[in-house]
């Protein structure tokens, strides 16, 4: 499933042979692949993906499989093991990689963007990116192991244990946040959304409150629940400059903002009072640490304590690819798993 | 209830008057009082007491009770106010103090040992060292607000998120701090202990593994059931050489310690080993950190996510403090609430 | 000097008799004090000061003097010390205050502003917030302990050791990092402003590189500076919203700024790309840690190595206040230190 | 210049063919070499070298050379750049190194003990451990960033910037590390050592304080040179269990030590009173992290405001080798560098 016009849709490309990987590769046969917000702008070709995506590509970035084969000069991965892998493919030579933060290498290339991904039935990865799927995970969890490490990500940056925490936005990374903040001990979770549907969900998933983002009084009622304080923690997950502007102003006194929301437009802010006098730090957060990010979420998923599967809301078979896109302009999907036979 | 000689038992003072809260002060009618080790050592007047504990102090340390009352200048605080407090009077000058560290005060006061403590009906404590107690929390579990800060202050020490977790100690804080490490999102979660009754408790409190501390093979295996690498973090609350030594040597490559236990004797560490090539980093802890540690126990507990009833094995009327004294010396208590009327 | 109408200037007031130190409280004779930014604003009334200054107030809050008198229940301070203070007095009772975060207390009463100030013959503290000057410091810098506590304040939340820096904005402030970032080991530090004036002192006070600020071309120039990666470090000191834009472009992937300066407007960032995308860290700087801060401070300039003088322009009689706002308008003036007899 | 036998001395092997780079390797023309105390342990067959050294192995691990050859698969080192190298070989798959922190590696080999080392005429390393050396840096200090690094990842450990900072050990890296505490913004630093030399030369390197470590009162000496505290910081570099157990009794409540130096027995500490009850944070230290340690070492150099020189006492021949050795049971030599044409 390629993106080979910039137009709306994919095309899907048959006859393709099967890769073989090269010195220190994996080739993994793909099983299930999960569907992200950024595949779908891919799909609709929206305005920022012009600049990001290669045309001809494969795309895809979200998935779990079985290795088929390894290259030369592979040691620590065997074929026929169950995998799942890192999509930012880090360049490791640059000062950011070359210090323990390969997530913000500055050279980085992203599957399923620039480099072929997973909507297909076989995926090209480094062996460094494999990451070998424990037991005790499902397929379906297996697959989407890329957004919960967003969100792991996010939560860990602002370490939540014992404090109030604010999460804005409820989508599928927003709800993955809100299960793990929860798992991680933390005290009063507020969540906000636009839709009802999501503020169903991030009851379920561990919210105590839900307000809704339309109403301007939120900010006010989520100090009032936080005993006039405001959250200590901020996790920001929609993007959305209001949500960011209203979070900052609901924070607490040197309280701690988590920003992986993608805001696609400039985002003005009351910098003087949301950020300098209140002592507040702000963290951007991007993709997932290497790999400690990947042992985090394995850790708290193998014990069983964090259950994610709400946040899966259908199964589809990968031919069906365009019945995918679809359901997720509607409100009725979360996370969509396609399914590789 | 006072030690007035160097000699087992406690002494009971009748017709004492109720003490006046001076400026900056609160008098605290106690209804429930936690009864410690370190009780027991200074009624069984334990070598160490000797240079800890003035001579006519009132014992006891933690409490709940309601506000009697005020005195000038308390602002915060009101009469009639359900409270607890924190034991450590610190002196708020010395530079710990000054630079927010007042739970490493180098000239701390001591409720209990240096000031009267709380095994009485009426307690009198520096208004910044009342903790009012959440609606929420029972009047058992307020009454041991003190040790559940210790393991907090312990747990937090260490960041365990999403980590493995060794704890070498089950006794009541450390049961505590097994149950702290599980809520704030831990991985595998070992405990080691030399009594049955306790390795049965540290799986209660959510432990996934119970090892018997006198099998010299337990660190070994500890290393196993943590994939090869060794637990990610060691909380030590047992004091034992032994167990300290055991427990460094387990720790996976650079790890970290966190140790509440108090060894009664000089450490023979292999610290080439354990603490140096390893990278490793060693924390010791004293009481709670003023006040963030309070904060975090509220917040972790009112969500009624961290269910710490089961450590509490027994209620006695305060009159029968000599029972109380004997059950603790018996591998059937844990800990025991005094019940004063 | 009080600020009694809300017009341009100040009003001296005499015959005022000198005020009786509280309980807690110590009375400071004043013989120096440093004019800010802040006093400068006031004088003018500026229109931020309405919501900010209680009128009828003495203004001024950096200072030095002698203490003249204690009140009751003062045990550290003695009469007759040397001392300066922290001008930010924390109410002692919020949850920041009540966790070692004195400095974003959400009660926070300032000297000068809400509270008689130090532009006077003498001043009250509280002497939680008196500071006792060590012999090796100057009477000029002592009394501008407050705006190298900010600088200070601002280059320890960055971590400059080893890492390259960028000084957006070559005032008072921003010399003063500079000077504390190159004693603190930073790498290569840059600094940037629109005066030349400021630039020059910027290189005197240890900055590798000046680049005028008017050139749009100075953040592609500090990213070569720096390797082509971009500084580690961002310390903003202007509160320009176009310098704020302009520094956080030129940040390296995963970098930390640090924000000082005010601005007195919303200001319009890329948080996607300068922010979010590159993984940097945003901490808002406000007063001065307490009492951390004023420790480091001292650390650095009793070993003569933190070279503060350049930065003091002029030494005016405090009669001559009118001179001295004068001269603030102009380039001529760095810092301005007042001197009382 | 090989270890082929377990006695005192090396063995010169000639007509040795010159390594051909394999994939991903850089072949480096040594032109200088440090002389290491671990390198003198091997020559003499101290009793641990048994355990770390492969008969047959080339000897040497701190050097500077120039790449003579690279292999396949190299991409960021090219044909004659001056070069250094990181001499822990991390394996780059177990979880230390796959979560950025190599140096803990739990598979590490190391140059000149279990991998051909540097005291040769060429070494081979992969391009992962090549370090391009700034223009700025001399061939002497080039030679020897390893201890630098050394010295350097102490001194980053423990955060010294407006600190109050004790040596232990004043030896080669002891030397470097209080330089780098000084550049590094420490307040007043207190050197220990049992030789006058090198009391000396801590001063000369930035102490303010030097003490004879044999005099048993020098610990009660650091309190009152820290106001009484005792220092904010330990940088224990001499792996004495006296000099260890000293230096934690005088630090300060919550302080941070780091430990570098290598007790080569098991050291007994009273953990209660000096690391339990005072809150300290003890950090052992292993090699330098990869590669932040070498960019911070990089970044203090190039300033020109660490200077290191005094260190190097001795450049000899590395035909003259024995005569290196011997200078080194002297206390005539600190650092030696061995020249090669």
């Amino acid at each position: 499933m390629r993106k080979t016009t910039p137009t709306h849709g994919f095309t899907v490309a048959h006859d393709v042979p099967v890769p073989e990987p090269g010195a220190g590769e994996v080739l993994v046969a793909v099983t299930r692949a999960g569907v992200c917000g950024t595949d779908k702008g891919i799909y609709e070709w929206a305005p920022w993906t012009a600049d990001h995506v290669t045309l001809g590509t494969t795309v895809g970035h979200e998935f779990v499989g079985r290795v088929a084969a390894v290259g030369e000069a592979v040691t620590r991965v065997r074929e026929g093991q169950r995998v799942s892998g890192e999509g930012h493919l880090a360049c490791g030579a640059c000062q950011p990689c070359r210090t323990g933060r390969g997530h913000v290498c500055s050279r980085v290339r992203v599957l399923g963007a620039g480099v072929d991904g997973c909507f297909a039935e076989y995926v090209l990865l480094p062996e460094a990116n494999v990451w070998p799927v424990h037991d005790a995970v499902s397929d379906d969890i297996a697959a989407i192991l890329d957004p919960i490490g967003n969100a792991m990500h996010t939560v860990m940056t602002a370490d939540v244990a014992g404090r109030t925490v604010l999460v804005t936005g409820a989508g599928v990374i927003g709800a993955i946040a809100i299960a793990i903040a929860r798992a991680a001990g933390a005290g009063t979770i507020i969540a906000t959304d636009l839709s009802a549907r999501r503020l169903d969900l991030a009851l379920e998933m561990g919210a105590d409150h839900a307000l809704q983002g339309e109403d301007p009084e939120w900010p006010e009622q989520a100090r009032r629940l936080t005993g006039g304080a405001g959250p200590d923690v901020l996790l920001e997950m929609s993007g959305s400059p209001t949500a960011i502007r209203q979070g900052l102003r609901s924070l607490g006194s040197g309280g701690t903002a988590a920003l992986l929301g993608v805001p696609t437009q400039p985002v003005e802010l009351d910098l003087l009072n949301d950020v300098v006098f209140k002592g507040a730090t702000v963290h951007g957060v991007f993709g997932r640490r290497m790999f400690e990010t990947w042992y985090q979420v394995e850790n708290m998923l193998v014990g069983g304590r964090l259950r994610l599967d709400p946040v899966i809301s259908h199964r589809i078979a990968i031919q069906d690819y365009d019945r995918a896109f679809g359901l997720m302009s509607s409100d009725e999907a979360m996370k969509i798993v396609l399914v590789v036979d």
